[in-house]
């Protein structure tokens, strides 16, 4: 992309009404603009990361054999009175009239219209275990919404439901997802842990929530310092395997971490002291098993093999896609901007012109610009008369992990600068031998 | 994706809801699920044939280089009150209040929050041309919702706004939507045809909608039959070229073709007789050229080259993204079920193995299989003990164009059975012949 082109309205000065980093610098980057209080239009940069981000979940899902469907985000009252949710749901649930006066709701969560869904076409055993998943928008009221995407109330969530004829064949699902969802932060650039949760009013100990570490974070966290050791990487797992899955869940779950909600003095004081930590967290994401709740009350029975009516077992869970945008700035910047890791990065370099018209520059930008589109790689390429300074801070401030820069005075000893927005480190290459290291970076054969 | 493993709600019988046959063959086909009046559910099958839309819609108004971004659903009515809208809009505007009592509405489009974005960044014509789009879910409250996706209340629309210095530059805008809707329909299998449509009260001659015609079309169209003659092809264009894209719009526009809104006897008796047509026609786009009338009310100034402050050209243009899966299966049907175009289809290939079991036969299936994904084409196979019969109506209802069919009777002759869902044709072949055949058909180089 030509930034001349382009929709880029980055802001010289930072909003006030911006308390955290990751809001201001979503502001300042033009990523986002409100619409209304805690509802945002997504401009294109931060559209970019939103669906990088999207993506990343859908691929990981989809590896774990869970199956992508959608949900509308407007549901009928009458599924929620049958849970019994309609009237617990209080404030955050933004309820809805139509013109012939039927009560409608802005889903907050899925849990009744998937279990409709289930139960309308599904009565065999046979035709488990199932999971089910959409990446929708969704709607909480919050009283006072803040932090820009990453308490808003309009906001874009994953979320998934498994149905399995046992507990057993649930808890499957269950370490399914925590493995898919730890693959998935890792591709984001992040350490998510996974914190044991509070069950709410059904209780069990079934439910993780996955937390960033940030000192913005909403949550204190306590754990075992030896869990920021645990990186899942680029091991092979085998999702139809329940050893392999429970043996993940074990690896990154046996280690305290717990939010205030769960944390227990007494087990945390059995942690060896020089390994207890105290930090703020973001929550990312969640695990659930909750049982037969929904299908006890919403009846979404199976026939089992004996021929026996019995309630599926079933667990949700999610991630929330718009906030990851907040967690990740949170955890990736330092004070020019934003630093994106390679995986959600909205453009994988950009290119600089020290000096827009000169004959030589301007070719030599081409052909990078040509280049790197021809690997596969998106470019953004700074072709605005801009002084460079200028075009450095905004480049720094949209936070592209890589940077190629041209000028005259390079291009006369055939050298570009190629400079990391992580390290600050620049060095000077021939153009080719540029692309060919972004290439590698972003695993793409070069030419 | 092995049928066992899928979620596919395929219904023996019709639902006697359904008054048109694409509302039925989502239906039957398990790719929808009513949820309430006029708002659905997108089963995967559903879904799939969704997200393929929109990718089509995604990369052809990229290559025409207008830029994705998100507005959000819920919208404020105070933008709606600047524009006058509010007002006017009548009982099809979903009209909401949040907990602190303000006044929102679910968005049935975005000129308003659109011009607010353009007017809070722009103020200068240097940043012109400019073309931003969104592809949203939308609600309009239907008196009367009917025929599934067609007429929805909530349904995914593509929304696109220019906004340019002079009315000049504006029509070249329009004509580069004009081509790219072209094209897009082009990919996605269908013959829509660009009527003369009614610019409502604020009337000019510069809106088109985009007809595809069908029995169970809701609008009368009347055109000169040579213009079902044209198609765009993949000839090249440069959208930046005035002349070509002028030229695409005369070659589409300037035989007669009109819907009863517009109809005018008088001149369609000058066609002569044997080319007038009368038929039917689905609504599938509109492209609209308005002029100042956002940027006049809500103050969308930029600064021209002599320093004065004028209104922004502004044009909107749209595609029923939702819709279009009933349009195109009202063009593509049988009494067998769907036909998909090769452009949307939901799996490139489908698999039916005869005898489920047979050692030779499945592994024959699983080989197919694992070439056909080695090419990057998705396969659905067939792998569940239904008998033949069951498996083939499954595989004509749910309408993939291509068919491999796998028995121990063919195998023992080296051969299977590759059928177009079209044409009904069976050809026998080794199976890596009907690999290579697939694999041509949608221009992916076989192994």
């Amino acid at each position: 992309m030509r930034l001349s082109r382009y929709f880029l309205p980055v802001l010289k000065e930072t909003p006030s009404e911006a308390q955290i980093v990751s809001h201001r610098y979503m502001l300042r980057a033009g990523m986002i603009k409100q619409a209304s209080a805690g509802i945002y239009s997504w401009l294109p940069l931060g559209y970019k990361v939103l669906k990088n981000i999207e993506n990343i979940v859908h691929e990981e899902q989809q590896r774990a054999g869970h199956i992508p469907m959608l949900m509308p985000t407007l549901q009928s009252a009458d599924l929620w009175r049958e849970s019994g949710r309609y009237d617990d749901y209080g404030e955050e649930m933004l309820r809805i009239t139509d013109r012939h006066g039927r009560d409608m709701l802005y889903g907050p969560t899925n849990e009744e219209l998937i279990t409709d869904i289930f139960r309308s076409h599904v009565s065999s055993y046979k035709d488990l275990p199932l999971t089910l998943y959409h990446i929708q928008w969704k709607f909480r009221d919050e009283i006072r919404p803040r932090f820009g995407v990453m308490r808003g109330r309009e906001f874009l969530m994953k979320d998934g439901y498994n149905f399995d004829l046992t507990k057993e064949d649930a808890l499957h699902a269950y370490n399914r997802h925590l493995v898919s969802y730890l693959r998935s932060y890792e591709r984001m650039g992040l350490q998510a842990i996974p914190m044991r949760a509070d069950g709410g009013p059904i209780g069990g100990d079934y439910t993780h929530e996955f937390l960033v570490l940030a000192e913005t974070g909403e949550s204190e966290v306590f754990y075992d310092s030896q869990i920021t050791d645990l990186t899942f990487g680029d091991r092979a797992i085998d999702f139809d395997s329940v050893e392999q899955c429970q043996a993940v869940l074990e690896e990154f779950t046996s280690r305290y971490a717990r939010t205030d909600e769960t944390h227990d003095e007494a087990i945390f004081a059995e942690v060896p002291e020089e390994r207890r930590r105290t930090a703020r967290g973001i929550e990312v994401g969640q695990i659930f098993y909750f049982g037969t709740k929904y299908s006890d009350a919403m009846g979404a029975l199976v026939q089992n093999a004996e021929g026996d009516k019995v309630p599926v077992h079933m667990g949700s869970h999610g991630i929330g896609v718009s906030r990851l945008l907040g967690a990740i700035i949170e955890a990736n910047h330092d004070d020019k901007g934003i630093i994106w890791p390679e995986g959600v990065t909205p453009f994988h370099c950009g290119i600089v012109n020290l000096k827009q018209g000169d004959d030589e520059a301007d070719a030599a930008c081409e052909a990078i610009y040509a280049s790197l589109t021809a690997l596969g790689l998106e470019a953004l390429y700074d072709d605005t008369k801009e002084r460079a300074g200028g075009k450095f801070a905004s480049m720094d401030l949209i936070g592209l992990p890589w940077r190629i820069t041209v000028g005259p005075r390079g291009l006369k000893n055939g050298v570009v600068e190629l400079t990391s927005r992580r390290s600050g480190e620049s060095v000077e290459l021939p153009p080719e031998q540029a692309i060919e290291r972004i290439a590698q970076i972003y695993g793409r054969a070069s030419a």
